[in-house]
This record gives C-alpha cells, sequence and structure tokens, in this order.
C-alpha cells in the first residue's frame, strides 16, 4: 500500500537514486533490431517524478530526449480510447497477459486473429488502427496530445530514426497482413505499421514522459481535462501491471508492485495510483528488454518509499 | 487506492450483494472433471470479510463448507515457502502469467519442465513437492495451517471426495510424470498427485477462508505469528493479482482490481492490502472457470467500497 | 510394386473412372478465400494419362483448362532447381512433412524461417524468390516450360484470377515479410507474392498437366530435354509422396500409394515413376483442401492398375 | 523402380558396404536416457537381406543381437492389426507425418489425444492398448510373432534392460496417462507402458530383424502364412516411408526411397517391396536419433542396386 514518503525528501532520495543506479560499465545489451538505438552511451540514467499535487522532481539525465518506443502504446491505447467507441476497441483486442515466449504470431493465429492485449505489437497496431478511424494521422495526434500534457514543444518524432526502423519492419508489416487476414486491420497494413513507427520514435525526456503520464494517476484527468474515464485508467492501470513488462510482468509486480510500462529504447514508465508518475530511463536492457538499471533502480525506489499496490 | 469506506456500514453492504448476486437461475456451469462438485444447488452465495482489524463480517451461505479446489493452492504456496529454502522453490517454478489458451503440457514442454507460475496445476505439483521434503503429509500440514488460523477444526479434508478426485487425475498424473521427466519432481509421482488432490479436497466455508487469507492483508502475519515474510506476502499477491483467475487475470484485474484466486469449487479468495481478506462462494462458473455470480459480486463490492490496487 | 496392366486398355478404364467417378451432387466445398474458384459446376470431371511411351489417354472434361493453383508448386520446383545452386536453394527450405494442423507460421517461427518443405506456401514463396534472383518474371518462366512440355501455347495466366487473388493475399503477404524478417526472401516481399499468385493462377487441362508432369516419370527428362538431374527428381518425387497432399499426405500415400500434388482449383498431378504421369481433375474439395472425386478416382485407379510404389 | 542387380552379387556387395561403411570413430551420439544403450563398440556394424525368393545374405556383425527398440513398433503394429479390429484401431490413431520437432504432447494437445501416427512413442502407446486387449502379454505374443518367422527361438527380451529402462520411463508414463484423460487408453497406463518398453527391449540380430521384417515384402504373407491384409502391409509400408526415421522421414525418402523404420539402438529395417527386406545396425546416431552409418549405409546400397519406390 502506498505510505506517505516521512523522510528524507523525495529530491534526495531521487539524487541518491542515480549515485547508486546510474551503470559503471556495459553491462546488458541494446536492441540490434533498430539501428539509431544501437550505440547509446552506455551510462545514461535519468529519473523524474510528477507528482498529483503538482510538483515535479528529477535527477541525473532527466531532461535528455530518449526514444519512448513501446511506451508509446500507452498513450496511443489512451487516445484510442478517448477517440470513441471504447467497446469497439475492445472486441478486437484483449486485455489478458501474452505470458508465453512464444512470439505474438503463433498467439494471433490461436486466437483467431484477436490479439491478447494492447501492449503486443499486434494489439499495439490494432489500438493504432483504430486510432486513425477518428485521425488518419495517429502518430501526430499522439504527439499533440503529449505535447499538451508536458506543457510544450518539447516531444518530437524523430524522422530519420521512424525511416530507418521502417525499413526493418518486416514483422510488424507480417503482423499487419495477418491481422488484415483475419479481418482485424480496417487501413491498410503499411499505413498502420508506418503510425506505428512513428509513434514509437517519438523523443521525450524523462520530466515529459512522467508529466505525460501523470493522468493515469489522477483517475484520467490530464493537464487539460479528462483524457479518459476513471473506468479506462483503472483498465489501462491494470493492463500495464500484467502485461507491461513484456515477459517479465510478473518478476516486475514482485519486485516494484506498480503499473508500469517499458520500452526498448530504455526507459520505464510507472503508476503510482493517486500518487505521481515515475519516468526512469537507462538504456542498457536486461535480458527481457527492460532497461537493467531503470528496473533495479524503480525496485530500490519502491523500497524506499513504500509505493507499492500490494 | 482504498478509500475508507464511509456508508453504510459493511454488513449492511454484504447483505445488498448477497440480494444482488443470488443466482436465480441455472446459468453457468459446474466442472464435469470433478464428479462430486456437478450437482451443487445453484442458488448457494456466501460471501465474508476478515478486516486486519480483527472483525468479520459475512452475509448469505457463508457458513456452509465447500470445496476449496484451487484456493488451496494459495495456502500451499505459504506452506512450502515458510517450510524454507524459497529460492529453491523459486528456482524450480517462475512467477509469470501462464496467459495463453495452451494447457501446461505445452508450456512446460517449452519451458523445459519449468512452470510458469505456482497456480496452474503443474507450478502446484511443484510447490506440494518442495512443502513434502519437510513434511510429507503435506495436505494434514496446510489443514493443520488452516485450522490455527481460524481458530478451530472448522476446516476438514472431504477424504470420499478425493478419492472420487483420485480417480479422475489422469492430467495430473500426466503432468507429475512429465514434470518428473524434466527432474522437476523429486517425490513419487503418485505421492504428490494424492496430496495435492487432497489440498484441493479441503472443505471451508467463506469466514474460514476469509480469515485463512487474511495474512496475505496483513504483511504475512497470521493468527499464530509469522507466516510468511513480508516480501514473500508480497510476492504471492502479486502471483495472485497477475495468474489467480486462470485466462480471466487480466479481466479480474481490471474488474475488480484486487489479488483474488479462484477454485472451480466456486470459491474466490481476495485480498485488500492493508484491510481486509474476502471470500466469495457461488458453485455455478464462468467460461473461464471462475465463479460467476462470485465475479460479479466481488467487481460489485469494488466500486461500492472504492477497494481496488489501482 | 506396379504391375503392367493387362486388361481392359487404359482408355477403357479411364472411361470407367469417369462413369463411376463424375459427381452427382454438391458434396464436398470451394476455397472460400478464393473468389474466382468459388462457383464451378460441381459435376466437372476429367482425367488424363501421359506415358513415358509416348501415349496420352484421356476421359471425361480432360480438355477443359482449370486452375492449377498449388500444383504450379511443382513445376516452379523444378524451374527453381534448373535454374542453379540447388544447394543453395536447399538450405533455405527443409523436405520434411509439415504434418501438423498448425499453420505454417507457425512452423516458420519454430524453426526461424526455414520452411518444412517447398509444398506450403512458405516454403513455396521461397523457391518462388530463387528462381526470380535467375528470371524476374518467375511466372512468365514457369509458364513458357509449361508450353515447351505440352508443345503449344495451351497454359495460360488467368490475369483478372491472379488480381483478384492478389487482393486477398494478406496472409501470404505476412508470410513473406515473416520470412523476409528472418532473411530468408532475398527480393521484395510484394513481388515474390505476385509472382506466386500468378503462378497459381496458370490455367491448363489435364491432358495438358499430364504431359507437363511427365519429366518426373522419365527421371527428370522432358519434352525438350533435361529438366532437373535423375536425382532431383527423386527427390521431388519424394517431397510429393510425403507433402504433396496438405494435411492428408498420409492418408493418400495408403489408399493411392503414388507421389501426387494437389491443388485447391480440384487438380490432381500423379506421378508413377517409369511409367506415366496422371491428372485427375474435378472442383469440390474434402476437408483437407483435396479434390473428393479426384482422390477417390485415383484410389480406384491404383487398386485396377497396381500402379503404387508399395 | 527397382531394377533387377546385374552385377556385382549381393554378397559381394554387402561385404562392400561393410567396408566403406564400418565407423572409423566415435563420431556421432548414443541415447542418453536409456543407460544400457549408453556405451556400445562404436566400430560395431551389421548388415542382412532376406529376399522374397528365400535367400538371406549378410555381412559384418549381422549375428550379434542388438536392442530393437523402435523397430518393435512395426512388429507391433502388425500383431495389433491381425489381432482383430484394425478399423477401431485406425480411429484412435491417424497415419499422418508428425512433422514437427514439437514433441508428441504437444500435439496429443492440439489433436485432442488421437496421435499422429503408430510409430511415435504415444501412437505405439496406443498400438500397445489395443493388442493387449486380446493378448494381455502383448510383449510375449509380439516375440512369439518373432520367434516364428525366423524360425527358432533367437529373440528375447533383455529383461533387465526392460527394467532399466522403465525406471527412465517417466516422460511414457507421462504420455499414457495423457492418453488415459483422453479416453484414449484402456488398459492401466502402468501395464501399457510396461508391455511397450519390454518390445522396445527385444534382442535379434541383423539377419533376425530382415527374416521378421519380409512378410511386409511379400504383401502380408510371413514365414507361416498370412500375417496382415496386403492392404494393410502397403498401409504399413506408406507409414514407414512417411513417418518411420522420426523427423528426418522426408530426407530418408529422397536419400534411400525406401520404406524404413529405425530404433535408437542404432537398427534400420528397410523394405523394399516385392524384393526384400534389409536390416542394417550400427550403434552411433546423427541430430535425428537415426543410425549415421546405417542410413549412409543404406543410402549408398540404394545407388548400388537402384532399389528406391522413386
Amino acid at each position: 500500500m502506498m505510505t506517505a514518503l516521512d523522510s528524507p525528501p523525495l529530491n534526495l532520495v531521487l539524487d541518491d537514486i542515480v549515485r547508486s543506479h546510474r551503470p559503471q560499465s556495459e553491462a546488458g545489451s541494446v536492441p540490434a533490431s533498430i539501428p539509431h538505438l544501437s550505440s547509446p552511451a552506455f551510462n545514461r540514467f535519468g529519473i523524474a517524478v510528477a507528482t498529483t499535487s503538482g510538483d515535479v522532481f528529477s535527477s541525473g539525465d532527466a531532461d535528455l530526449p530518449f526514444s519512448i518506443q513501446s511506451i508509446s502504446k500507452v498513450f496511443t491505447l489512451a487516445m484510442a480510447l478517448s477517440a470513441g467507441e471504447p467497446s469497439a476497441l475492445w472486441s478486437r483486442v484483449l486485455r489478458e497477459p501474452s505470458g508465453t515466449s512464444f512470439n505474438s504470431l503463433v498467439q494471433l493465429e490461436v486466437e483467431h486473429g484477436i490479439p491478447r492485449n494492447p501492449f503486443i505489437n499486434s494489439g499495439a497496431l490494432v489500438v493504432t488502427d483504430h486510432l486513425m478511424e477518428k485521425s488518419a494521422d495517429a502518430a501526430g495526434h499522439v504527439l499533440r496530445f503529449l505535447a499538451d500534457q508536458v506543457g510544450g514543444p518539447g516531444p518530437f518524432i524523430d524522422e530519420m530514426a521512424a525511416k530507418s526502423e521502417l525499413a526493418n519492419s518486416s514483422r510488424n508489416l507480417a503482423l499487419a497482413h495477418f491481422l488484415k487476414d483475419f479481418g482485424n486491420l480496417h487501413r491498410p497494413a503499411q499505413a498502420v505499421v508506418e503510425n506505428y513507427v512513428r509513434q514509437c520514435s517519438i523523443m521525450m525526456t524523462c520530466v515529459e514522459t512522467a508529466k505525460a503520464g501523470l493522468f493515469l494517476a489522477q483517475g484520467g484527468r490530464g493537464a487539460q481535462g479528462t483524457v479518459v474515464s476513471p473506468s479506462e485508467a483503472k483498465r489501462i492501470g491494470s493492463i500495464m501491471l500484467t502485461c507491461g513488462m513484456y515477459d517479465a510482468a510478473g518478476e516486475f509486480a514482485y519486485r516494484v508492485g506498480l503499473p508500469g510500462k517499458s520500452g526498448v529504447g530504455g526507459g520505464i514508465l510507472v503508476i503510482v495510483p493517486g500518487e505521481c508518475s515515475i519516468c526512469v530511463w537507462s538504456p542498457r536492457l536486461d535480458s527481457k528488454g527492460n532497461s537493467l538499471a531503470g528496473s533495479a533502480a524503480l525496485a530500490d525506489l519502491s523500497d524506499r518509499t513504500g509505493w507499492s499496490v500490494f
């Protein structure tokens, strides 16, 4: 349960987290499949906390933009739900953990084209497709939302990176065509994958990402009003807890005990319901694709603050 | 987040829950594979809440014993962890959602004999095997623990039912021999399955089950002292949230937002960390094997009380 | 083994086969996924035998062109092998039965992008890709080969049908992109699928198809000289026997006992090594996708003539 | 097709085969899972041919008994078919290649307890179960048949080896219980596995094994009259060709082009329909579990004699 943090103050805690967890070596891996992410400085480490009372604390490289990658799936999902007809969306994608080293193609086959959840790639393609029905430029739509939340033009799409990723998107194209074969993609496969890749290529800082996720700690209420209903905010949180950390969701739920979503760019967004939104970033990944230093830092932070839903 | 419940008082809420959710028809199914569970009265419905402040509230058929079935996996896991060498146990079973309609045999194969989590049957067999290393009569050990928690001799093993289930245990025997083939079962397959089945055949009332689960809402502290460490209590809670409701864990996390564990006997145990332990029971099941009326009642209760971890 | 057929003469046998097996009702199915094949006259039935001694016998609708569909995979494979570097091709596709109701996407995943055999769609795409390295217009290349074998301009591509199939090729596009993701497709996915679909849309009569397949009964020697080596002809025959009839290869091997390749257009090409090449056609399919009347007719013909490799 | 072998005479060919293929080193593996097979002399090599004209040729270690292991599946299948109600048996086991590195447990699950063919372990258990309905001592029944075919008491069960294998039969016990769960095993799991293991532990020489298999080259007619009908003999041959060499059936069909069945004891039985039965034995195995030297020798023999069904 959430206990108020007595002492020391959060800014000192964050400074100490940075001191303790900033990588000292090149341990961990980088995503070989994404060219522009393959050579980050191993010792980058930033952390930011945006509280429901309006404060923002940060430390380390919290103002360096990084590629949010799959963290974008949280924002795209929120946009798709707020775009209307959520029940139509939920009939096209489940909310269950994927929970298996089997890749999503196998699961798509077994489950006849209905992705297990919105955070595996096939599910994110369906979510993007749903959003495109309202807004063909889905990536632009998500970007504008992020700018609104952070209160400025900070977030941007790294178009060079997006182009490079798009040229390496065979698996996502396969997924998209496969979804289409099952009748679960309405827009052209190529267009959906393009929007998906551009969303993944959004660059934000830790501070911006924490601010952007704050609506999930506030029952769906963002910087400029309601983003999603309290019920949908709760649903997104539960999906983050059960499906947000690739095949390490269970381990993360134990170690950190909070809803989180990671990206192969090394960022992790974590929600403390009612309290705050946290973003940590460090580029090197563990074997499951989650930030190595970031995961450890969040476990440490959870221990120090008592923040946990269990 | 947990909000204190203002009004009306909990006993009135529970009475109203019983009025609203007691089944009026034979909707739902019964577990065809378990003979003695195939003909319960469809309109049985009970609910009980045991609070960390020491109160117990209940309504409906909360004092009728029912077969706890897979709810026993929570208690056996706690016993196995408290029996010693938890790290040895965690090297033999993962903590990740199974998250797939593929049966556990397939997953065992793919993951080389390491079950995905302690709540799928293969995982529960490994947990039982671990407990048997300390206590060959694992089922008796669990039963004594339950009696200690409820403060009386209420819980008992329905030996006739156990015998009947044992005669229909081909799949569990297959799992046990398969685990043995992978070197992940130390005791004889037959003996492990017998203990497993006898644990599943434990009979308790809603009141007793809520009392027995209370240690999980109290950081591992039970009626007679520490059962498991706070850290292990948190871990059990996170496993319940991500893996406790068969293939509906994600849906339950959304609708109820609390760690839960269901059994095909129609019972569901739910934990509100720091607040209380809840048991609801109604025999008819939904397509995922969870109590139909029980699930609906818990969603309703969560809405009325604000109890949720998200 | 093959026994010489004493009496009656083959033309009478074929006439009787047509009398016995021409469908009297609409039993069986048509391939819903291929628009232009969805409404053939149910009672079409033709059969032709081209012998190694140079004779051609036929009966029924043996001169009506039909869509050869997957029978084309035999010819494309022969062309790809004769195009050079067979060992390079065999390093990209296995020769083992697919033998499972799991669709090829799952198998591709499990086997890391190496298709099980050249007759499943993924394998045929790799074969087409290999042929395209020599001849970008792979479909045209196959078509010219067929014209050479039948000694005239009979075979043609139904371009309208190809266009229609291409518009319904999401699964094949998914396979192609997936192969590309594994590095097992060299040409653009779209171009490979187009060639593949155009090969499937080749129209031939039973007489033409039997003539075109004769090289496989003659150790690789076709109408205008060597097509493939005796060793490769033997290999193609063994692949036809073990993998030629979708998931009914084993049953066909038993009932007919000869290497065969079927297509969802209702055609089946069968080889009697050293003796003859047979083509039967009737549009309605059994549950495995093989011509219902065609399979029965071939079993009957095998019984009457003693033709079998067992 | 089979061409008469002109020169040199078969006995000289076999001597040369032994000279060329007797292993010179410890290349290859031995079945780690079967204790008593784990340390054979690597340079054992024997070959024998029994012809339909009544001759027997042999060379090398053709008179040393070896463990026939899975070759027994051919004989058990013949006994089960001749025991009556073949259609009842064929409703419990398919005739299709298993064709996948997926182990049979997965396939059993996907196909609801119906094994793909009689030569995978699950299928062989069902076949044994069927035979036990006529003859509870199925292994003894098979042994007596073998003695009848070889005309003497040579074949015997290595009871020590059987006992040792039985103590390592967890996977087969898992399969048996799993089949029972699906209702596809009638006798007790333990008894079926015991008979299965004792059949696998039959010891025969190459000469005896070739003689014992001769009925399959003679349309089902054995040393003492009809064993199975010509139709069932043909069916067994087609199953051997498509499923007899584990996951190398396709490769073996190409290289050798004959129906064969291998065992992890290093033996391979091959049928040349109408001509002869061949047994080769050499203990070291390739990565698919087939005799390394034996497979090479059979390919060589097929090339020299022209024996092939393609």
